[in-house]
Parts: structure tokens; sequence; C-alpha cells
């Protein structure tokens, strides 16, 4: 950590600083400069909250040179973290995986056939919102347990695990007993008391992106549910909000060298909703399994001009086989399975 | 509602979307263009999901002519709101208000000191965070109950309304019966759960931008409160993000004029969040009440370099009375009190 | 077009400006809704300003239907254009071409051994900047025609056609006779004067996108060099500027296909600008050709270290060479040479 | 400037960098840290391309303690400068100048009509554009020479000095002749060989912020024009490039306290460009003056529905009228005439 203070700085508002950071057992050298100070600070600095040094009114700037992040930070945890989802495997040199279905749940028939669809074409778990965000209350919010309970049904039929969104602490329980990957929503991913809650569950969790949020905030939102006990995190990249206007997002697909860099934990795309349009989604799949991503969760429905919600940005079940038969061949080119 | 579709789409497609839009009792006229065909939308189109029809693949667009909130919407409600919060008036024509008080609860004295110097210049409530968003598990993440408690006791000794974040819907019973207004954080905006929950509530809402939130997405939160039962919600902007480096956020205060437009709700600035410097404060403070802002919430603290958290965004109690004084000057050159 | 009125309008206003409409030859639809009255405008709209319209008080909104381009419009012209740089073929289904070369021209010696290595890894062009856009008035400027007969005789030494930045309409003569591609850069796409004189170019033009222009922008700066006579325009991204700061500026790969839908015109993509760290540029290169583009530009330095300008960014030889033997692999799964 | 190495750097490096450093006159400090080494880098460091240092593979980082301008830098330039416009003086204790007029310059009548509404009203200047910078290649592109001649004649039938917009180095000589504050626009802005030119000019220069450009930045465009010879800038805000749609721009008032701390020059504020929207411009431009910006540039048109360009943003002149007198109260508040 580098603190920079103003040369009009008293003696005694620096050696205050100093004696607090040496009292947390931190080392500190002062560079002398033309127009300023500089302390160099050593040690382990992530209880340091970087804020409270620069309340002071003679220090002009503090800047962290180690990440804020211990437990998700490749530094410190050099081999690949592969998280199992109920048997599938996620992460490292596994095969990627693609995740398939339905952004709602929309009945129990419906899914399905959906999930027959995913698993046919080579899909490695089912996706399905049953509580759902929704910009507008006037807008379909979802079966609730009756979608989970559907989610449950495809599962026993097809075999594959089931993924879907925890908005809320007080579906802790129903997640804990019945999904096997929990997902937090882009819109909750700094939500700290679901990010805690979820901290002392025992299913693996996947971690989207918030939609302005930067790739060090991301990390720290996994650091809280490791600091909570709960390792088994995935990253998923949905696209960040900026001012273009022809997709509903902009997928940033240079976090998966990034996220790769500097933790271990895997990182998977969704293509579905960082574009909110299917035609886009087979070239920005590819484009994620070329970039090194351990995975996709991409939207499926047999219908997507009746879907409840998202349709435009679905795959019906054939484009979505395509997407997995050339994603393979792209795979191998990057020595890894699908 | 304009629906635009390509000259390709086949008869068929079009009667369905007309036929589906047409049982919801809206009414539909036909422009055939050269290059495409539009479908004018007549009626309340305030549920109707533009993504849904958006998901056939021969519609190149769907675009809103009407708002998609109706309760917040000042096009069916004239009248400004005035939200009454416990004796203090916002919004309309009534006295600006300025909440003044430190980021977090810190101790019983502490606050008590603060809460005296914000009555002693004039403020008009008292904020302080018991529970903390916090970027990093690491750093103190607040007082809870124990600081909701010294909240109490200060507005006892000083009459001050208090002000303080709602995080968590396992919260809702403490904030009820303690804090006179309840604020949803700019993380929370889209924690739709938690605004369904405190649309259920008796006490007034502040509701923050998020940190990417469009202006429709914010009042569509408004909407989910009022959607609720609870129709007493206050606007604050806190800083949108953006690329610039040399702030935190960057404060929009054209959202003032804009709400006051499409909203009869009140909205009030916070500087000290969205710049994140407390020399920018006053001047960004005058700015606010300048540009027709029903109010201010200031981080106030008496030793900023020894904050717990946020210190570098706190003014000092003289700088506070400094805002207030030349505020209330401000203000009467726009025909408003202070 | 669609024009929104309020209810409040008088007949004459809406008069006055169906009158303007169809002075143009347009034709104009009138539906009447609940809150607004809707206007449908039925023709080439191109030459109508639609901030004109706007400014009519009773206008709430002005919206096109139709992209506001023609020329670079797939809608008209639905062939790919291919771009011949001197006998290098760029778009449709021609090879992908890869464009390597440093960032700045540092020196006769320097220039020919990169380019060699360009040559033999591949490449299809070399790439070199005479002429410098740097922040700092400080920092090195580029060594100007000197740096541009350089590039000329690493062309006569290799047979590699050469890319270069031109900054000003004062160099046009000596682009127009040197350099095979003449490069617009990000900070130039709505310098029109620029455009313009492009436009009368007889030589190819590689046109970046600007640091947060939209796609509409873009294609408006492509049909302002087409408008001037010039059809052979090269999209190239290069990364768009967001709050995130790990990377350079963000990569947004999707405008990838986004192009490819709205134009006829082929489309690059720059992985070393958009990141900013050559750690990244393989997997970005890879995710680029997986997603259709129709070639990369990539910067090269023997000596990263001692580079110029840009070090931070541009591959070792040996790493293009990677890069161009992978994305070979890519390029075939689907369908393409390189 | 403070550079971070990985600690598994041959010493070979560090000492490659340390020397490199020195030899620029600069001192250079090492703290051996657990996980980084870090060197402090004392003196000048204005010339040092961080980028340059960066390329080395085993720094991890570098970071600028002091500004990298020094010119505009208020920290060896004490005093306000004030710039003096044909004798209207902006900046410092000066009297506010509100600059008024079209933006594009229509004919020799309107213009004539306007500027003396904007004389009347009590604006300091006239702004009128005669070369249009467009998005499209369709719209009016502005009256040119003819445009310049009718300022000219408003100056002299006014007094009023004129501003107006520079897009092209050779229109140079006209502009030096016939143009008493040079506009460069935000498109512009990091136009370098433009900055250049004009820094050989003797008018003084008035320079947008970029759409996307940092304040830093624009700083940097200050000073390329600064080191070129002229020292007679002033910063114009007009709004930056967010997701927001409510408005064309998101205005960032606190460029004006920063641009005070950090730099010497005068700021101005563009509320017209900035929203796009003349409703919101009052309260935007009080809000400027109550911010302590040294003026407004305001867009005022006789007849806005039948402007030729940016008609919506307008205001009549009794608009403009009210601007001033509610102004002038604002300014008297802090301490300042308008």
């Amino acid at each position: 950590m580098i603190i920079t203070m103003k040369k009009t700085a008293p003696q005694a508002e620096a050696d205050k600083i100093v004696k607090n950071l040496e009292a947390k057992g931190l080392s500190v050298t002062l560079i002398r400069g033309t127009d300023y100070n500089v302390f160099g600070v050593v040690g382990d600095t992530t209880g340091v909250d970087e804020k409270i040094i620069a309340a002071n009114p003679y220090v002009d700037n503090v800047q962290r040179v180690a990440a804020p992040y211990k437990r998700a930070n490749r530094l410190f945890h050099e081999a690949d973290t592969v998280v199992d989802v109920s048997g599938v495997k996620v992460g490292g040199r596994e095969r990627i995986v693609v995740i398939g279905g339905p952004c709602s749940v929309e009945g129990r028939e419906p899914l399905l056939e959906i999930a027959r669809e995913v698993k046919a074409a080579g899909g490695s778990m089912l996706r399905g919102g049953a509580y759902k965000p929704r910009t507008s209350p006037y807008n379909f919010q979802g079966l609730g347990s009756e979608g989970i309970a559907y989610l449950r049904e495809a599962r026993e039929a097809t075999g594959l695990p089931i993924v879907s969104e925890l908005m809320s602490i007080d579906k802790i329980d129903e997640f804990e007993e019945n999904v096997d990957l929990v997902q937090i929503g882009a819109r909750n991913m700094q939500n700290f008391d679901l990010l805690k809650a979820v901290g002392k569950m025992h299913r693996p969790v996947l971690l989207k992106r918030g939609l302005a949020n930067t790739i060090e905030e991301w990390i720290m939102a996994a650091e809280y549910i490791m600091d909570g006990g709960n390792e088994n995190v995935i990253f998923c990249e949905r696209g960040i909000r900026t001012f273009e206007k022809y997709t509903r997002n902009t997928l940033d697909l240079s976090v998966v060298p990034i996220i790769k860099q500097r933790s271990h934990l895997p990182i998977i795309i969704d293509p579905s909703h960082a574009t909110g349009n299917w035609q886009l989604v087979e070239s920005m799949s590819l484009a994620a399994i070329a970039a090194g991503a351990d995975g996709l969760i991409i939207e499926v429905h047999n219908d997507p001009e009746h879907a409840w919600s998202d349709g435009a940005q679905s795959l019906k079940p054939a484009n979505f086989r395509s997407v997995i038969e050339k994603g393979r061949k792209i795979a191998q080119v990057i020595g890894r399975d699908l």
C-alpha cells in the first residue's frame, strides 16, 4: 500500500498514520519527494480500509499494491479450483460445461421437454428461473416453489443438475435442499447479506457479475462467500452496462484470462443475457470457449416467441445443439473437451 | 407502444401478435412502410412485456411511447407528493431538508455529539449507518442493533427523525419499529424482494439510485414499493458509475428536473457518496439546491480522520453549518426555504 | 420514423410537421392514443434530422425505425464487400488477415527486423505508427515522414502492404502515395473533416471505433467516407471506455456479428489496444476469430521492454506466431482460412 | 511515481529500470514488500512514459503520484488565470460570463436578431456554429465562411465578441483573423494536430471536454495548447457519455471544483449540449453558477422549432433572460457578479 502525503503535512500527522499502521504489524518506509512524501506499507494490508487513511486531509492518495482479496487470490492458491456440482466438475482442465434451459420455468411439461432437449444436445446442467428479478412489478415474477418442484422433476427425468437463482435469504432452506448450483444474480452481486448467507450453504454458487461492477468488486463478492466457509464459487460474466444501444449489455470476454490470472476459481459465460439477442449467442459462445472459459450458460426455449420472459435471447434446441457441436471443435483447438 | 416488423413476416405472425394485444384490450393500427411494417398499439400497455413481443423473429424492434410506470407517474398524479417523515415534510413547496450524520454509527457518545451539531446547524434529520454495505468482508460491517439503539437515543436527545439503511428483509421489524426514514441503498435498488417487503412497511422510504441504473429503472423501483401499498417514497441521487477517476462517482444533477417532470415524488441529493471527497461537498450541495432538489443528505463527522468509514467524504460540523447557511440563500433565490 | 406528440398539441402544430414531412416525399399516418398521438412516417428518412422535429415543444419523442445509413447498410447491399489492400483481400469468405507490427516505427533496422518476423509468422500486412496520437505532449510523437520511409522499405523487403495512421488532412498526399491501408484512429473517428478528406482518397481505410462511440455512430463515420466516394472501408474494434480498471479498454466482440448483420463491410479486431496487456492478446485474438472477425491487427515488437510506446501490449514474435497457428485452427472450425 | 515489481524479477531487470530513471535525473528508493518490491521515483516525472516501464514483464504496475501536467497545474501557478476575450474577462473573481447564440448560424437576419436579444438580456458573447460537426453526412454541415461573415456583422452590430468552432487546421487563418474565442469541440478534444496548431494561435481557446474523456486527459489537452505557446485556455464541460437515456449526455458539475483545485484556468458550463433538452437548461445553469463556474454557454434561438440544428435544446430569448436574472442572484450568494 502506497500513501501519498502533501509536503505541508505536519510531522505529527505523518507520525499518527505510521503508528497506526505499525500497530497492525505492518512496516512503513518513507520516500521524500519534491512535491509529495510517499509511505510504502509492507505486510498483510487486506484488513486496512484505505478510505479511512484517505480521510486525513493531508493525505493526497492511497493506492493498493496487493489485491484486497486473499481466499480467491491465485497468488495464495496456485492450483485451479475445480467445483463439483452434484457430480459435474467445473474448472481446471475439466470438460467445458454447457448449461441450458429456459429463462423462466413456465410449467411441468414445457420444462421437461426443454430439459430433454438440453440433455440430448449434450448439455451438462439445466437452468430455469423460479424466482425472477423483473424491472417491472407488473411483469411475471416466476412460479416460485412450484417452479423449483418442476426443476426437481426435470432433474429426475434427465439426470441433469439444476441451476436456479436465489433472490432472498428466506429461500435459503428451499435452495439448500433442492438446487444443485445456486445462482446469485447480477442485481444481487453486492447484496452482502445474501452473500454472507450463501457463504453458510453447502451448495456451490454461481456468482454473476453486477451490471456495473469492476472485476475487483466481483472477486470481493466471491471473497464474502468464501469467508463464510463456502469455497465453491463459479464466476459468471453476463455483460456490463455501457453506452452502446444495439446490445442489451456489453459482453466483456477479457474477464476470462484476467480471472484466471488473478483467481483460482472457474469462470463461465452467459451470452444470452449479455447480448439480449439470440442471433448473437452462437458467435459469442464460440468466442467465450476460444477465450478459455470453463463453461457457458445459455437460454434455450422450444417456442421462444411464446416464452414468458426473455424469448428474444433464447435459442431453439437445434441452435443450442449447433453451439455445442461447434464449441466442441473450438475446445479441442485450445486443448479442452466439451 | 410501437412494434416494427420485417416486411418478410408472414401474415400469420403479424395476426398472432395483433390478436394477442387485442385480447388485452389494446387497439392496434398498422402502418405499411417501405422496408418495415409498423404497428401502433394504443391503451394501457404497462402490463405488456415488450421483451416477449421482441422474441418474435420477425419483430425488428419494440418501443414504448408511454412510460412503464403508473403510480409514480406525474401524468396520472399532477400534484407534488409531500412525504411526512415523523413530522418533517419533504417535497412540494416545503422547506428544503438537510439530513446530516456519520456514515457509520460508531458509539453512543460520538453519535450524540454529532447529532447535537447537526441539530444546532439547522439540520432536519439525523443519518447514521448501523448495517453497512462494505465491498470487503474484512472491513467494519456496522454496529447493528446496537447502532439502531444509539440512533434512538440521539433522536430522543435532539428531536431529529432518524434515517438508516435497511439491507435485509430479516430486519424489517426492527426498522418498522425504530427508524423514521428507511433507506434502500444503491446496491439494493433492484433487490426486488426487499422492495416488495418495504412496500408493506408503514415508514417512508429513501430510495437511492443504483450505481448504474437508468432513471426509468429507478422510477420502476419506486413503483415496486408503491405497488405494495407504501406511497411515501423519496428519491435520492448519489452519483453514477462512469469512466472518470478523479471522483468516486459522477453526480448527475439533471435527475432533479427530470424526476420532477416525470414523477410527483420528492428528490434529494447525496453529495458525499457522489463525490467521495469532502472538498467537493459544499459546491455540489449548493448546485443541488439551485437545481431544485427537495433536500440534501450529507455525511458529518467531528473527527473525520478517525471515522470508521468514509471519513474522506465527511464534513466537519463547521463546514456543514456553512453549507446550510449558503444553501438557505440559494434556496431563497429560487423561491424555497431551507 | 415514429413521432410521438402530446395530446395537448394544437392541430396547427401537428399539421405543420406533417406538411413539412410530406414536402420531402414522405407519407405520414396518424394513430390516436390515450395519452399521446403518434405519427408513423414512411419513405426514405435518411435526410430527415430528427433533432429538428424534436425541437417542437409538443413533440415528446422521435424514433427511427430504419437505420440512418444507406451506403454501408446491408439492407441495400446484400453481398459482403471484399476490400482489396494492394492485393490482400479482406472480408467475405476470404482468408482471415493478420496485421502485425510495432506501435511506433522506431528506426530502419528495428522495423525491418519486425517486418521479417511478421512475414515469417504468416502475417498479411505490416502496421507501424509514424504519426502518433499521444495523450501527453511530452511523450514521443512519432518519426513522421522518416517513419513512412522506413515502412516503405519494409514493404519492399517483405512484400507486406503497410498500414499506418493518418492524423491530419495535411498529410493526405503523403499517405495517398505511400500507405496501402490508411488508418483513422479512435480519437479521430468523428473528426468529420478528416473523414470527408479520406473519402476522396483512392486507398482503402481502416476505421477504428471511437472510445465511446455507438455502433451506429461508427457506421455513420463509414458513411461519411463512402459518401465521399471511397467505398473501401474496414471497421476495426479496439475496445470501448467503461468503468473497469483491470483493462485499458473493454473489448466488445459482439460488434462482429452485429456489424455483419447491419453492414456489408469487413470488420477486424485490435486486441492489443483493447486490453493494453500482451498477456490477454492471445485469448482475445482466438475469441475474435471464433466470433467471425475478418482479421486481427496485433502489436508485435522484438524487445517490448524497450519499445518507445505501448510495449506492455506488444507480443514478441514467438507469441505472434502462436496466435496465428492456433487462430488458423479456430478459423477452420468456423469454415474460414487464415 | 511508484513502480511495483514482482518478487521473481531478476536483479538485472530491476537494475536496468533504476539506471534508466537515474539517467533522467530522477532518484529511486526501493521498498521490499512481502509479495512485491516497490520503487519510489522522485523528481520531475512529466517526461517519463509510464507505459514504457509497464512493458517490462516483471513490472506489475506503475502509478503516478504527481500529475502529468505542468503548465496547466495549479501547483506551479497558484493564481487564477484570467483569460481576456477581446475585452471580456473570464476567470478569477471576474464577472461570470454568459455566452448565448444559435447552434448553427442560419443567415444574416436571424443571427442579428438573436445577437441583439443576447445583448439585451445581458449576455457577454455571441456563439454560433459556421462549421458543424454532424453525425450524419446527410445533415446540414454549416454555412462555412458565409457564417463567419455573419458573425462578424453581428459583432459589429452588438459589440459582443464571437465564439465559433474550429474543426480543421485549414481554417486556422480564417479563425485567427475573425473569431474572438476559438472553440475546440468535444469530438476534437484529442485531435492532437489541431491542438498543436491552436497552440500557435493568438486567440484564446474554449476547450470542450470529450464525450468520454477523463478530467486528466482534458487537462492534458490544454497542456498541448499551452505547450505550443497559447496559455489562454478556457475549459468547457458539456456532458459525458453514460448509460442514461433520458438525457443526451450526463452533465458532470463536479468538474467545476476539481478543475479549480488542479488547474488555474477558468471553466464554463454548456447545459444545452449536456442535456439536449431546453427544459433542463435553466436548472442546470443555476446549478453550474452555484457550483462556482466562471461562465455559461447556452443555445438561444428565437424560433427553436425551425432551427436548422439542435432546436430541442435551445432557449427562447425570454427564457435566456430569465436564466441570467436568476443566475445573477445565485452568483451574489457565492460572492460573484454576473
